[in-house]
C-alpha cells in the first residue's frame, strides 16, 4: 500500500481534536457516567425469552416433555441475572437524569430493585402465553394466506413485533425506565413495525404485513382488532405550554374499540378520536373525528383523471411525458 | 451485586408454573415433535444460492476463470446436503399437520423427497440467473439516479427483495411446503418489501426504494413492470364459508399487465382488477375495478384546505395551533 | 439420510452448466475484475466512526476522560486503514467502469488517493458531532413521548438514518463512489429510512418513526425540518434524451425551506417545487406545485362513504360482505 507517512502523522492530532468536543455540556457522549444498559444484552434477553414463550420453534431443536424443565429452568437462571443488570443500569442512569447527579453515586440499592422487577416480569410469562396464543389464533383466522398457526409463531413480522411489544408493556406497568423503548425500537428495526410499549392492546390482536405501522404511546387498543400495513394510530399536533415546551403524557393518540379492522395505509389521528367496536376503515382513509360503532369508512371512488384508453401512438406520447 | 437470595428461590416454582403452560392443546409449542425447518438453516442457504448468482459480488473476492468451478462446484454440494435437510424436514412438517400425526413417524422417504426436489432447484439456477439479469437491466434503465449495474447487485434492496422471491418462488413450483414463505419474510424483514412466493412476476421487473410494498399471494405481474415504495397489490375482503370460516386458495389479488409502472404508495385491490397493459397508476391511487390499456389514472389535484399564506404573526399563531 | 447416489452424481454436471453461464457479457457477476468495496468492511467502518460520535453509548463501556484518548486515537487508527483500503477499491472499480478497462491495471496510485480522502473524511468529524448535536435536540425538542436525549442516540432510528446519511453526505462531497449509497442502503434496510447521500439536508433536522421515508438525491432541505413516516419527497416522471435514454444529474427532488413540518405519508414531488419557510404540509397530501411561505396545506374532510351506524343486525352483515 502506497500510504504516504506524512498524511498518516496527522492521526494524533485528529484525534486530540475530536477529544476536545467531548465536553460535559455535549449531550451526545456518556463519558464517565455509569453504563446504560447494554443494546445487545437486551436483545439476547429477548431471544432467552422468545425461547420460552414458543419452545421448540427457534434456537433450539429436540426439546420435548423429558427435558424441557431443564432447558427452561436454565434459561430462567440466566433471564434472572441478565434482567437484574440491566434494569438496575436503567434505573440508576433515570436517578441520575431526575436527580441531576454528575456521577452515579446514589443510596438506592438499584441492583435489588432491579431483582425485583426481573422477578415480577419473569412472573408474568405464563399470561403472556395465554395472551399471545389469542394473537397467533387472530393472525390464522385473519389471514387465507396462513395455512398452519406454526407459520404465525415461525415467521410472521406483525406476530413477531406484538410479541415484543407485550413484553415490553410489561416492563412499562412495572415502571423499568428505558429499556421498553429499547426493546420495541428493536422489533421496530426487524418489522418495520413501531409500537410504543405505553399503548394498551387487548387480545387477538393481528397486525397482517405491517411494514409501516405506527402506534402511538396513549393508544387505546380493543379486543379482536386487525391493522394492515402503514396504519398509523398518531397524535395531531402537540399541545405546548406558555413558554412553548411541549407538555409530556398526555393522551394524544386514539381509542380504537373492540373487532374494528383498519385497511392498508388508513391514518386516525388524536386523543379523543374513538373508532366506535365492530367499524371498519377503509384503505388510505384519513380521520380526525370519533367513528360511531358498526360504521363503514370508505374514500369514495376517488377523484381520477383518466387519460388515454386507448393504444393510439400519441396517447402513449402523452402518457409518457406526462408528469406524475 | 445485592441479590436477595430469598427472591432467587423463587425461580424453581416459577419454572415450574411456567413448563405446566405447555400442554398439548398450546398452540405456540412444538415439544416432541419432529424438528421444524431451521431459520438459521434457510439464512444460510439463501446466501449460498445469492453466491451462485451473483458471483464476486459478496462474501468471497478473487474470483476468477480459474477458480470459480471450484468454488461453485463446493457451494453445490453444500447446497444438496442443506436444501435436502431443510425440505425433508418441511415435508415431515406438512405431513405430520395435514394427517394429524402427534409424532413425526411415518412411512414416507421425506430425506429421499427432499433430495430430489434439492436438486430441481439447483437445475433452476441458470434460468434464474437469465431472468435476474433482466431485473438488474429493469433498475438501471429505470433509475436516474443509478450509474452503475454493480450498485443494483451490490446493494438496491428492491433486487435484493426479488432475487430472494424468485428463488422462493421456484420452490413453490416444486411444492415444497413453509420454506418459501420462511425465505420471502426474511426478504420482508432486510428490505421492508413483502412479496408473497406464491405470486407471478414476469421478467424486467423493478421496485424503486420499496419499503412498504405488499404484493399478495395471488397476484399476477407482466414484463416490464415498475413499481414504487409503499405500493400494495392485496386482497378485497376475504369470502367465508357458510360457517364463516375463510375460504383459503382463491384468486383474491390483481393482474398487473406488461409495462405498467405503479407510483408511490398506490392502492390496487381484487382478484378480478386488472391494470391493462402500458397503463400508469399515480401516487396514493387507490383502485378496486380494472383500468384499460394505455391508461394513466391520477388523483385529481387534491381538495387542499389552505391557511395562511403571508408571515404575519396571527396566521402563524393559528398554524401553530392547528390540529393535523 | 437415505440419500439417492445417482442423484447426487449429477452435481458436477449441474455445477458445470452454471459456471457456463458467467460470460463476460453476463451483467452479474464480477470475476476476474479487481475487488469491489467490501460490504462488511463498510458496515464496520461505519460502527467504528459511531463509536467516536457518540462516545459511551453503544460498544465499549467503562469510557472516562482518563482513557478516551487512547480509545478514539486507536480507533482512528484503525479507521484510516479500512477507509483507505475501501476508498481505494472504490475508485479502482470506477475508474474501471468509467475507461471501459477488462482488467483492474491502471497507473493511478487509488491508495494514496484514497488515503488522502480516508483523512479528509476524519477532518470532518468535529463538524459533524456538531450537526448531529442538533438533530438530537430536534429530536427531544419534537417528540412528547422522548423523556432524555440519551434515548434519542440510543434507539430513535431517524436518528440512526440522519447519522449515517450525514457520514455519506460527507464522503459525496470530497467525490468517493458507490460507498456512499452503500451506507445509506444499510441505514435503509436498518430503518426503513431511504435518503439518498446526494440529498443536501440542514441542522435541527428530526424524523419521526420513519418507516417508508424516501428523499431523492437532489432534495434540499433547510433547518428545523420535522418529517413524519411515510413522507416521500421524490421525482416527477424522469426526462429522457431523444434515444429514450434516462437523463441523470438533473435537479428532480423538491426543496423544502426552513422550519416545514410534513405529517405521516405525505407525498411532495418534482424538481420546481419549493415548500416555502414555517409552512405545515398534513398526512396524506399529495404536492407536485409550490406551496408559499407560512402555509398549512391539509387534505378536505375527506369524501367518506359511511356505511351502517347502527348495530341492527342486516347493517353488520351488509358490512362484512362488503367489498374493501
Amino acid at each position: 500500500m502506497a500510504s504516504d507517512f506524512r498524511l498518516k502523522e496527522q492521526l494524533p492530532k485528529l484525534t486530540e481534536q475530536i477529544v476536545a468536543t467531548y465536553t460535559p455540556e455535549d449531550s451526545i457522549n456518556h463519558l464517565g457516567h455509569c453504563a446504560l444498559p447494554s443494546y445487545s444484552g437486551i436483545v439476547e434477553i429477548l431471544m432467552n425469552i422468545k425461547d420460552i414463550l414458543y419452545p421448540g420453534y427457534r434456537r433450539k431443536v429436540g426439546l420435548h416433555s423429558g427435558n424441557i424443565e431443564y432447558h427452561v429452568g436454565s434459561l430462567i437462571d440466566t433471564l434472572h441475572d441478565q434482567l437484574t443488570t440491566e434494569i438496575a443500569r436503567a434505573l440508576r442512569h433515570e436517578d441520575r437524569v431526575t436527580q441531576k447527579h454528575t456521577d452515579c453515586e446514589s443510596d438506592i440499592d438499584f441492583e435489588a430493585k432491579g431483582q425485583a422487577m426481573a422477578i415480577e416480569l419473569l412472573k408474568c410469562i405464563p399470561g403472556l402465553r395465554r395472551t399471545l396464543a389469542t394473537d397467533v389464533q387472530a393472525a390464522y383466522d385473519g389471514d387465507p394466506a396462513c395455512l398452519t398457526t406454526d407459520e404465525v409463531v415461525f415467521c410472521y413480522p406483525g406476530f413477531e413485533a406484538v410479541t415484543i411489544y407485550r413484553i415490553a408493556h410489561e416492563l412499562v406497568r412495572l415502571d423499568v425506565p428505558f429499556i421498553p423503548r429499547m426493546m420495541t425500537e428493536w422489533a421496530h428495526k426487524e418489522t418495520g413495525i413501531d409500537i410504543h410499549p405505553g399503548a394498551t392492546i387487548g387480545d387477538y390482536f393481528f397486525i397482517d404485513h405491517g411494514t409501516g405501522v405506527v402506534i402511538g404511546e396513549t393508544c387505546e387498543i380493543g379486543q379482536h382488532v386487525k391493522l394492515y400495513q402503514g396504519v398509523t394510530l398518531g397524535a395531531l399536533s402537540f399541545k405546548t405550554d406558555s413558554e412553548g415546551v411541549l407538555i409530556r403524557g398526555q393522551k394524544r393518540h386514539p381509542t380504537i374499540e373492540d373487532r374494528v379492522v383498519v385497511y392498508a395505509n388508513a391514518t386516525i389521528l388524536g386523543g379523543r378520536t374513538i373508532v366506535g367496536h365492530d367499524s371498519v376503515i377503509g384503505s388510505s382513509v384519513w380521520i380526525t373525528k370519533t367513528v360511531s360503532p358498526s360504521t363503514t369508512v370508505l374514500l369514495e371512488k376517488p377523484q381520477l383523471k383518466v387519460r388515454g384508453a386507448s393504444a393510439d401512438h400519441e396517447v402513449l406520447e402523452d402518457r409518457l411525458n406526462f408528469q406524475i
